[in-house]
């Protein structure tokens, strides 16, 4: 090695921020976490914002939703709990460290020069981007097959039920289950395809991605201070989302108890991921009243039919000049209204997603739905039973291909792993 | 419908983007395009820039290259010369508007309230997200099985000869040819995706998506402002890329002429685009000296192992201890090096792509290389042609899957579209 390249073999994500930093001759002081960052664009500065892993409640759940995510469900290779409980810690120390924004293990340039580096290198010099990594644990852990592998099937709530075969459900294979996932999200693409790669390098020889999606647009805001966003049926979406300032409802419909004997998940929640293609070429084709009625509000400012603004509550009961609801009884709005459904909320965290064109140039696109909830049974299952027999949108113009579930264990303290609870 | 909706279909994207900004609390002023925009974050509100549709040249080719890609290949689907004209010209009015953030047609949400709206909407509240639309024509336009479709096959320039078969391609007819691409850029993923979809939409009887291909983070930078970004190889790529600041050499190598009666070139340029995929968990698996080898340069600040920092010049001749040269004579950058190529130089604009897992759970991720040169013959068959040979980087580690050439015409003035000077 010439000597001019011993200092690229030492430093940390930060010292190669600082390079970063004077190659672009311009630098720029993160608020949260104080180190200094050279981006040619000002877009490419404000990533700065640096998630804490360890705390109550796992980050990226009512973390403020950045606007990429990398999600991806595992199956366990191994039949040795000891093994996976080492996965669950190796993983711990990972995610702190790619969350703050450090490089794994001794450094992708640091590690020993005949080893293969600990860390890829991709996100090297890019800030941390609002990184959340959050796991959760599939029924399958528990028990699959009938194989208690882990010595844990006492220890499944009843809440992780798996969930029922929906009228309309077109599932891939491809796309369902797991034991274990991870959902990344981070405002720089690049920082959260970087995470999964890497714990699932890390997995090698435990556990291997069962499938992954990529999302590159929320649909959700999760604090009042997001711009509600819009969907790719080109409507506003997660106007009703619950967010992190309406802390009473947090704690009713997201964090879950510990009953039934099952404490270690108090202050977890459950993750429902269902893959939804939307097909696009026949909604781009219905005219803007059907495309409204189905939805139940208007395209453009998110309204309800009923009128106001995005923000008015809707009215069911207003009637047009023909005497019918204008908010039609079968749209979106009205079947998964709150009102409609036993005062049920869920916190939403989805995607849009496109992954290009499938073999008759239709965009493979959709919508990766997301939403943590207290329990699944009462606050999923019910609304997407009614939806997906009598909803316009879902029976028309949506075709759910990907499902999965997921119990999200609570946050941890300093010095625990993920999941610690569980294995205790 | 209720009174109170009127407003909402008739607004242009402008008007609707002022509605966000009240929801929103907060309003950025855009330097570039004068309209106020409310963004939740401070990152959301910086992709204000727009750029100008026509130019000298196309958009999208020496702009500062943004962070998200959505690149589709088109067939046409009509045998009328007329069919391809009036596509051409849809397509010029619509990528006009789509670039200045505005809706197409009479707007999604102000066209007739009977017919699908005009635009799919997903878009509506975004920022221009500095948004470029580049379109190129693929030898087929020209002739196709031997059939002069479009009365055109005399105007194909001898630069659009089809590219050989490189050692060590394992081409997946799904990403290989096209008639007709769009290349879209963009800050915001989402932005370039609702490009791809309404220009596709717009085809809609005369061509339909061959194949597509999104890229999240940028390979190289095309001015000097720009910091390097780095591949999923986790090094810094596009060190060496030519810059928009090199005028001559812009002249040079990306520039196409007019030569041997093609003068609907002049003014062009040649669009190389090839899918490759990384041998991701190989490579993750090799050393870190292996891979610095392999590519010739540092992972870290992405020196050349000849020693200095990243533009330090690679002095090929300096030997090591041993006696070898310091940069292995088999590594990527020696192989590629301007010196060892007689000099020729490309405009690289390529992007990462993660598509998601295969079968076996191994990331489908790798590079989209996006080359624009003046005349392909000589810019790039004959360094891929060494590449492929003898580069140990890609012989162990890549695999191209996909492959296209595409004669990108010039840019255009006021009431002409694009390719204008083709078909006159």
């Amino acid at each position: 090695m010439p000597d001019a390249e011993e200092s690229a073999h030492g430093p940390s994500r930060r010292a190669v921020l600082g390079v970063g930093a004077a190659a672009a001759g311009a630098a720029v002081v993160a608020g949260t976490t104080g180190f200094a960052v050279g981006r040619a664009t000002a877009a490419e500065s404000l990533t700065l914002n640096a998630y804490e892993f360890r705390g109550d409640h796992q980050s990226g759940i009512v973390t403020p939703q950045q606007d990429r995510l990398h999600f991806a469900a595992f199956d366990l290779t191994t039949t040795s709990r000891d093994d996976v409980i080492a996965l669950l810690k190796d993983w711990t120390e990972a995610a702190e460290r790619l969350m703050a924004g450090s490089e794994l293990g001794d450094g992708a340039v640091g590690g020993a020069y005949q080893a293969p580096p600990d860390d890829t290198g991709e996100a090297l010099g890019l800030p941390p981007s609002g990184l959340t990594i959050t796991f959760g644990f599939g029924p399958t852990l528990f028990s699959k097959d009938g194989v208690d592998r882990f010595g844990l099937a006492a220890r499944r709530p009843d809440q992780l039920a798996d969930l029922p075969h929906f009228a309309g459900d077109m599932l891939d294979e491809a796309f369902v289950g797991g034991d274990l996932c991870i959902q990344a999200c981070a405002d720089d693409p690049q920082v959260a395809v970087h995470a999964i790669r890497n714990l699932s390098r890390i997995a090698f020889g435990t556990a291997s991605i069962r499938w992954a999606q990529l999302g590159f647009g929320r649909t959700s805001s999760t604090t009042t201070a997001q711009v509600t966003p819009r969907n790719l049926m080109g409507f506003k979406d997660g106007t009703r989302n619950l967010r992190a300032e309406q802390s009473a409802e947090i704690d009713k419909f997201v964090w879950a108890e510990g009953g039934d004997g099952q404490s270690w998940i108090a202050g977890g929640s459950y993750l429902v991921a269902r893959r939804i293609r939307i097909r696009v070429e026949v909604w781009d084709r219905t005219s803007l009243q059907e495309q409204e009625a189905s939805i139940g509000r208007t395209k453009g400012s998110g309204a309800p039919l009923s009128g106001g603004n995005e923000f008015t509550e809707p009215d069911f009961s207003r009637a047009g000049g023909n005497g019918d609801p204008l908010i039609p009884v079968d749209s979106h709005v009205a079947l998964a209204h709150p009102d409609q459904n036993d005062g049920q909320q869920m916190l939403r965290r989805g995607y849009n997603f496109t992954d290009g064109a499938d073999h008759l140039g239709r965009l493979n696109a959709g919508l990766f739905f997301l939403a943590y909830v207290r329990d699944p049974r009462t606050q999923f299952v019910p609304v997407q039973e009614q939806l997906s027999k009598s909803d316009l949108l879902t029976l028309e113009y949506l075709q759910t291909t990907g499902s999965a579930l997921f119990a999200v264990p609570a946050g941890i303290g300093p010095g625990e792993y993920v999941g610690q609870a569980l294995f205790s």
